[in-house]
């Protein structure tokens, strides 16, 4: 067994079965090993592809998918999607190709400093050198990749490691067992002290805390104290609509998040940190709270949400209250003119049950998400990193995760171009998404930016770096350049007939919504 | 006068007049200084665009142009091509933007450590933290990236720093002399002594010696000595074709470089080093070099070639001979098949006076230049850092460097997919690049590469990695999606008279080889 099948068979022992690839020639014996049929392997055609639908994969599935990165430069091109990936908590283990260690000391062309590279946004990284360390070096990734929350390892190989025999196989060594920490029971007693004192408070849930059992745990918590509750404006994901415990969503922008955010004496947070402005302005404060709020971390991001939470509700003896419950609302087909509103109606109407939702509609969805709470039960996913580009990988890799449930990959104009080849590999797998392309035919959210960072009126140039107008993108001829079917759509009947049709159908369908 | 204005002036002030931009809301305020009617700015929809781009440019000019990318995500896109650019020895001036430094204490999403993701690939990297200080520090960056070799120089520009006032503006401090250095005499009479005693000696040339007055002086040394003359296989941008001296090229594959490096007692090397294989394979060496050939560094990377050559010449005694000199060789329209020789044929019918061609054609185009030496004069441009979608880009930014000169950008379906977006530039300034797709709807060379890995036969899912005609990608319909004219193509008349025609009208245009 050489190096290349001993590192496949770890992968693979330790239950990371998905490969998102995109090899070169120094990861040959790589992808020969990548024969082993336990192994699942995709083609991505550019590796920000790789590395969101390994994002979207962790996102669904809560286990670490691989990637096959080639060299530094690979690697490079993956890294806004490693960014994102990482500011969701997602686990993902990249395998990154090196020259042979001989060869890299002539400093061949394709030759970078891949560590230097990988260091920024890897929690866990390490170059093999030689074939004996893989067993145990693969498991101490996917050990980190793995945990909670999931972290970013980055695995180095080196041609010569891949290609060289492994003197003794045998069985890779056990993974540690996955264990979330347990929340601190002072901190538990002081938040309830402060539910008991009825003082206005916020509850903000994030990571693992709002799906299945946790969230559930939290509608108690609502039922049994009034404090409301809340997600960040991102969320990596979360599960919503009828049937499920409500959140409310605390907004984007610094003056409205401000505005919501005024009446609590408390927030309380779990698996997540205090409010931050995503960006700053000129005169507008960083942190979001009231002045003399106070904030109280119940259950840090690396602890036990659902622990944590049946802790707290039994120390305000209401483990057995009924959990809020959102009602099922039905939307009726919308009519009329394609607005972020009704676009929002044209979701609910149209949201499948078990409807995975990818949202990077920036300015056209931003505001409208209320409008679907009702919705038949469904899994929203956002952008938690903010480098665009990582709606159409995710969906990629979330189909994959959940074969039989359709994907809507809500997306701008501008964000679908930075790795529009997602479309391709979701036609070579038969993937069940429908990508909705919300063509403004500019980065519509910067010239909102523009004027929040009040840089004045833009000049001609300036105007001409946030429209994308000229030419004017053809989604339907892109969508058929890599095997996807698309409609146009330009009235809001239109969109909503068209979402519900490519439930039907299965495979990937494109619907640009002409703004 | 705010910070982005003071750094807009400073580029402009210098002569990097030229802004391949991507911004963000961090940049709101360097996108209102891109104003000043001085600045030329080009909107790129992915960042590897930007930055390939910019390559281009320095190639065809060398000055650097200045990109502007979004915070760590946008410059990790980027970092691709400049890996490619390093390589090549372009200077580029990169601005990414940051949070405002209050705001980056509060670690908001967009933050991540732009410093660490840059230093591996940038020669020059400052913060500024002050407006203050940015006429100092653009200029320095400046002249990094604008010296010999030029260097890739990445300032990072806080949101408060851009938008707040300089106190005392000025003009920014003047650029040091720009000066080559000067070769060493004792290693130009060694070389000198070598040529004089008749051992077989190749001299191998890149950098800024494969053009004009050192190429010339090049061919003097080739006919004066009988030593013979050759490019390593990849060249940042040589000037060949009728009337200039010929090179040979150095094979890419180890057998056949080792052959023809064989017959050689002493390589010199003029701006660049002694032969290194590309990849490293089992049982194959590093240096491609005969056992006992000697190498002599006649002008190393960072001195002047064109002097070196001159002293040279005066030792051996040689200035005043009459240079080698390719004569025209008109090649006939070639009929048939499309095969690696009708397309060289092609090409050397094709290539109109001035032409710039950027070769990323790989398997297709590997070893076929040997046809175009007696094509009209032109200029050829490789990628040097190996990491493929470096051509679209590239001939992006040549064709803005050159306006007037129709740019042929040959590059392989696999490589073209990665920064397929430069095609929405071209349109929107009606560029005069000639795409051609070499369709062979796989990563062909990764065929080749697997046997010579001697990774065995590939099984099915290592075939599926290495194949991309499912679904084929349909080059019509992705040129019409971003506004580029299009013909496929299928036998070789058909290209001929395509290429011929695409130089006749303005604009972009894509050719789809069928292979």
């Amino acid at each position: 067994m050489n190096g290349a099948r001993r590192l496949v068979d770890t992968l693979v022992s330790h239950g990371v079965d998905m490969c998102f690839a995109n090899p070169g020639t120094s990861e040959m014996h790589f992808l020969a090993a990548l024969d082993d049929p336990r192994m699942r392997s995709v083609l991505c055609l550019f590796e920000g592809v790789a590395t969101g639908a390994a994002d979207g994969w962790y996102r669904m599935r809560d286990t670490p998918a691989a990637t096959l990165l080639h060299l530094g430069p690979g690697l490079s091109n993956g890294l806004a999607n490693i960014h994102n990936a990482r500011r969701a908590s997602s686990g993902m283990v990249n395998i990154v190709g090196q020259h042979s260690l001989d060869h890299l000391a002539h400093d061949p062309p394709l030759a970078s400093d891949i560590e230097g590279l990988a260091r920024p946004l890897s929690h866990w990284l390490q170059r093999v050198d030689s074939p004996g360390e893989i067993g145990r070096e693969a498991t101490a990734a996917i050990a980190a990749a793995g945990g909670h929350p999931g972290k970013i390892a980055t695995l180095i190989l080196p041609g010569d490691v891949s290609w060289r025999e492994v003197d003794e196989a045998g069985p890779p060594p056990p993974l540690p067992p996955r264990e979330r920490k347990v929340p601190d029971a002072t901190r538990v007693e002081e938040v309830a002290q402060i539910l008991r004192s009825g003082e206005p408070t916020l509850v903000i849930l994030a990571g693992k805390a709002v799906r299945g059992r946790a969230l559930e745990l939290a509608g108690k918590l609502g039922a049994a104290t009034g404090a409301r509750l809340a997600t960040q404006f991102f969320t990596a994901r979360a599960e919503r609509g009828a049937g499920r415990t409500p959140l409310e969503r605390i907004p984007y922008s610094v003056a409205p998040a401000m505005e919501f955010l005024k009446p609590f004496r408390h927030l309380v947070t779990i698996e997540t940190r205090e409010p931050v402005a995503f960006f700053s302005y000129p005169d507008l404060p960083s942190l979001t709270k009231a002045p003399g709020t106070q904030v109280h971390a119940l259950v840090e991001p690396d602890e036990d949400s659902e622990l944590g939470l049946k802790m707290l509700l039994d120390a305000i003896g209401a483990r057995d209250i009924d959990p809020l419950v959102q009602p099922r609302e039905e939307t009726q087909m919308p009519t009329g003119a394609l607005t972020p509103v009704s676009i929002a109606h044209a979701l609910a109407h149209a949201i499948p049950e078990g409807c995975i939702v990818v949202d990077e509609s920036l300015t056209t969805g931003r505001e409208t998400m209320g409008y679907t709470m009702g919705a038949r039960p469904h899994d929203m996913i956002n952008n938690m990193g903010g480098s665009i580009g990582y709606a159409t990988p995710v969906a990629t890799g979330a189909a994959l995760a959940c074969p039989g449930r359709r994907v809507f990959c809500m997306v701008g104009d501008g964000s679908a171009m930075y790795t529009i080849q997602s479309l391709w590999t979701q036609a070579r797998e038969g993937l069940d998404v429908t990508t909705i392309i919300f063509a403004n035919n500019s980065y519509a959210i910067l010239k909102a930016e523009f004027a929040n960072m009040k840089a004045g009126e833009p000049g001609e140039q300036a105007s001409a770096m946030i429209d994308i107008d000229r030419p004017r993108i053809d989604w339907l001829a892109m969508a058929k350049s890599m095997g996807v079917p698309a409609k146009g759509v330009e009235n809001v009947e239109d969109f909503t007939r068209t979402l519900v049709a490519s439930c039907r159908e299965p495979g990937p369908q494109l619907i640009e919504v002409r703004l």
